[in-house]
């Protein structure tokens, strides 16, 4: 149950809702949406009727809402909610795409590879600082620097950054110089970085755990909600079904299940979710097809010299058909694409 | 491992090798290809080398093939299989859609549904004459009344045929009346099943089961197809993932794997693989888009009355609108549809 | 909803039931438990309450079933049910093993097996006569001979045989030799089968399908009870989970959970759950100690040369020592084990 | 591949190595095992048999390990580890059970359940301070309070305090007062936190995923071993398979899977994994019965007035009926148990 205030509902009448509800026996909790104060409850409809909500003024709205999730529910806000990021929109008319290495390595491999993706129509350019390795051996990202190069990047190309944060101690640090914070699917539940994340205004890219249901994962964005951040953009990236020969089950089923229980944008990671760039093609035109938001996409100028993830990363070339037959998807979704910028010859594409 | 003769190689020569191999301490099978005879051997291939098969002339080919699949490798057979039913081909140029109700319940009910779906560019009928169902107290479909009255639907709209067998003693009854034969989920590893209907000239549409490997899949076409029935279909239906707000988890990334490890066309059922209506447009959509050859979709003209799965039945209008918007992928997967034949006012479209 | 009749209800009176159910627009089912006429039916219990049922005489008890299952809840028969083979009780105050090859393979594979199992205290022997193998290209079994030498063995040793029937058509051949009829995971779901085995006297064995929710199991399981053959010993033999180092996920928990929501006695089959020797021990332990009535387990007199599933069958030496560590459990469970009955050092022990 | 030095080699060699393993194009980690100093390479052993490693003298042992975990291999280190909490020890001749409330609540809930589980024979008090809950608007556990709460329990009682640790900020705090931190299932890759408490010298109890691979699980306790903690104490609880009546799978077959790849101990939490109480029990014998070194398990004085997982806490009665049962597992696994110290009667049993 939501109880929506009105933005300069008094202090005094949210408090003494709160008593009330609480002297009934229900729990409740205070958050917010937009700039409007918003009390959680567990309680019934019933309590509420008992206490006369709506003979308080400040009380805008009072929403019965039965899933686990509140502010994340299309209940709750039937209007799809459209993440900026500058000028960018993602949830809204145009698809967009989020390209780059799974890891930045170094400043030339993240500079040829920004331009390209630039070149072939992505707007927002992708590249892990903090890395979560299955195993403590494998590199693990260059870190600040990493962030350093990212920026310097955006700086070069104009393309947004998304970028990985792990730690609640970095989280002010990621946030200095990314676009987009992403969590990762290994810390889809790590619930003080959820936290954490709420506290910020930049958009966050959340993840899908691999084990995690749908209902486990929109409350997770929840989390971030209610701390008061409502720029979430969820990321399908593949579960654990019956695997051979891809890494995930990409379940491309959650795309249209998750624009039906939520307002909030979703996207889709073909890279992640199959681990083989093979697939990635049909996957990213399948999961635009089903009604993704966008992509985000491994591209690397040498995946046989990766340090992480080559072999499921897109060649220059690859990725650039890739764009061009996504454009053709156009019609079909309605939905509009970035046009390739300069001349793709201009940028080194092996 | 895999020994293909001349299609007028002498018995003397096939039996010759069967014998030698089985000497040497390998196990032989005979099978065929087409009208060719074909020895398949787990012996390796060093074994073969010494008993110089080069030098025999009705030696064909000698593949060396690493998977638990042989006949049904794209290593044996690089061109796809085109499946013809009468003149339709199915792996071909041209996307097939095959549509119709869960269950046949009445002459009414599937006369009905055969001239909609046809109206809107469908050219198979679906619909169950023996059913599988969880509960024995579930209705259990019309049998051969069920069969004759498909044979009819035929007759009338020019529609061909798709319907499941379910036991070995059926095969030849259901083979009598229907153009192709599916094999459900429940019976992918139904061996002596796939035994008979290898045995027979009409093609067969096997389902994956939902627990089931893509390799136990392609192994249980191996065993259709080592009967000689070439006409094989595959069909990906949904697997266990992590599944809430859909039946099964709809593995769509097994389409580019399956193309890519068989020569074998594969289509998808998005109705048995999402189980709810709302989500068979999008996944349809998307399962073209990932390069399916086709659909088998569940369509009833009054879903909220049907005696089996009316939740994941489209109405016909929603499927009116799907294959209108399946035609406008036509660019994107370089392939063709079936255009609408007849004005579909003139079918009874609720 | 369940109706028991009298064991002499006049078939009048069932008739007018299902009549009246029919007319008031319920599906509805005659079955049987024991020699008790029953009908099943979809109604709810207030159609039934109008009626007035309870005014025929010949109507011994109405239950009210929520679960797809009727005839195997608990609800419906409070007793556990214990299925009788000869003298052998399984469901009982004994614990029983099945134990034995994978496949039949010769007689004197079988009978070395065969004598070895009983001198450590089986009361049952397995192996397979019909067998289903992923590839086509595996040993398919011995078929009728198989059967036949399964016969000599029960008659050498006095060991009761069960042996899986996978095909509707040898129902009535592998009756003939077997005590016990094993349905296996991968036809859990061939409905035909099952009906053709609820007609038959003599008790059935059936395996959980790897991708089988339990209540999926148990109304397969109702299949076969409500063709009116009410000895149906339940198998839990591994589902599909997070597997690497096992075959499958062997998921004890099923034992108590079956045990709450069945008659039905419940065994486990840990040779095919974890797929390799080294874990059958261990979880044949844990399986009695979270209540199963029982284990079938494999045993080859020289695992490596089996011709199918050696891996995961025990040498005779661990079967042994398997065998002692079970004995030791008795006090735990409350259950009795079977004696060594002849000294083991005149069975050939390798 | 690992190569372990002497205690006192000197720092040049060991530099020396390094330097040479990546000059030879292998990357190499310095890590340590005890007090030994090791280098963790992904180099091979041809690499190293080049650089002559064996002549010098302060290079102890060379190890070559295939899988992906090093340190947590048994091919690394043999023998069991046993972890030492004072005088208890975990992974030794004692079976140690670990119980308590889900979350701390009160000093009166808390101190009653402390003095019950000791009574019953428990060494170690569970109970939440930090709490991971799936909603944000659930209670999320008294943080500092609650830890001191536990510290009280253990002045009282002498039970060793094992609770869990979220975020790496709190690693020191909750270090502070607990005997055994832990890693919930959720946090099993969160790597930040998995180093941080690699540097800590307290003991680790790691809670498999419910989405883990058991090589992702070892690779998991491999950051904590590599940060130089060796104290890892491993927790199955559960994954993702065909559920319905239960939370999770609980996996028992990871337990002997664990036991031969790894030397770490491993204990089972039937309460999480099963999600309901009345599956503990015997979920609990079995994973005795499967060979786990200890248990933890969910008590609560009144479970349903419980603020988290009331459904899967055992009353003092089951709990204690429990401990009874279990001592009686002793002759089977050839373990000790704790026996009750003080007299039932002397503690508020309901």
């Amino acid at each position: 149950m939501l109880i929506k205030f009105d933005r300069r509902a008094p202090e005094q009448d949210i408090n003494l809702i709160l008593t009330k509800l609480n002297d009934a026996g229900s729990r409740a909790f205070r958050s917010r949406s937009n700039q409007n104060p918003v009390i959680v409850t567990t309680g019934n409809i019933d309590i509420l009727k008992e206490l006369n909500l709506d003979k308080i003024n400040s009380v805008e709205r009072i929403v019965d809402i039965s899933t686990s999730f509140q502010l994340a529910s299309r209940n709750f806000k039937e209007a799809n909610t459209v993440v900026k990021v500058g000028h960018l929109e993602i949830g809204g008319d145009k698809i967009q795409v989020m390209a780059g290495p799974c890891a930045v390595e170094s400043r030339e491999q993240l500079f040829q590879t920004a331009q390209l993706v630039k070149a072939c129509g992505a707007a927002l350019l992708r590249g892990g600082a903090f890395k979560p390795r299955t195993s403590p051996y494998s590199f693990q990202g260059l870190n600040e620097y990493g962030l350093k190069l990212l920026a310097e990047a955006r700086s070069l190309t104009g393309l947004k950054i998304v970028t990985e944060v792990m730690d609640t101690r970095s989280v002010d640090l990621v946030a200095k110089y990314a676009d987009i914070l992403q969590i990762g699917a290994r810390n889809m539940q790590n619930f003080d970085l959820l936290k954490e994340v709420g506290n910020i205004n930049k958009p966050v890219l959340l993840k899908r755990g691999a084990g995690a249901s749908i209902e486990e994962w929109l409350t997770a964005a929840e989390y971030i909600l209610a701390g008061g951040n409502e720029n979430v953009i969820l990321c399908e990236r593949g579960v654990r079904g019956v695997n051979e020969f891809t890494r995930y089950t990409l379940d491309l089923a959650a795309v249209p299940v998750v624009k039906k229980l939520t307002h909030l944008p979703v996207i889709v990671d073909p890279s992640h979710g199959t681990g083989h760039w093979r697939y990635v093609t049909p996957m990213s035109l399948a999961a635009i097809a089903a009604g993704a938001d966008g992509l985000i996409i491994e591209v690397h100028p040498e995946p046989e010299k990766a340090l992480c993830d080559g072999g499921q990363s897109l060649t220059p070339k690859n990725f650039q058909a890739l764009m061009a037959r996504l454009a053709t998807l156009r019609g079909i979704v309605h939905r509009e694409f970035e046009e390739p910028k300069i001349k793709l010859q201009s940028v080194n594409m092996n």
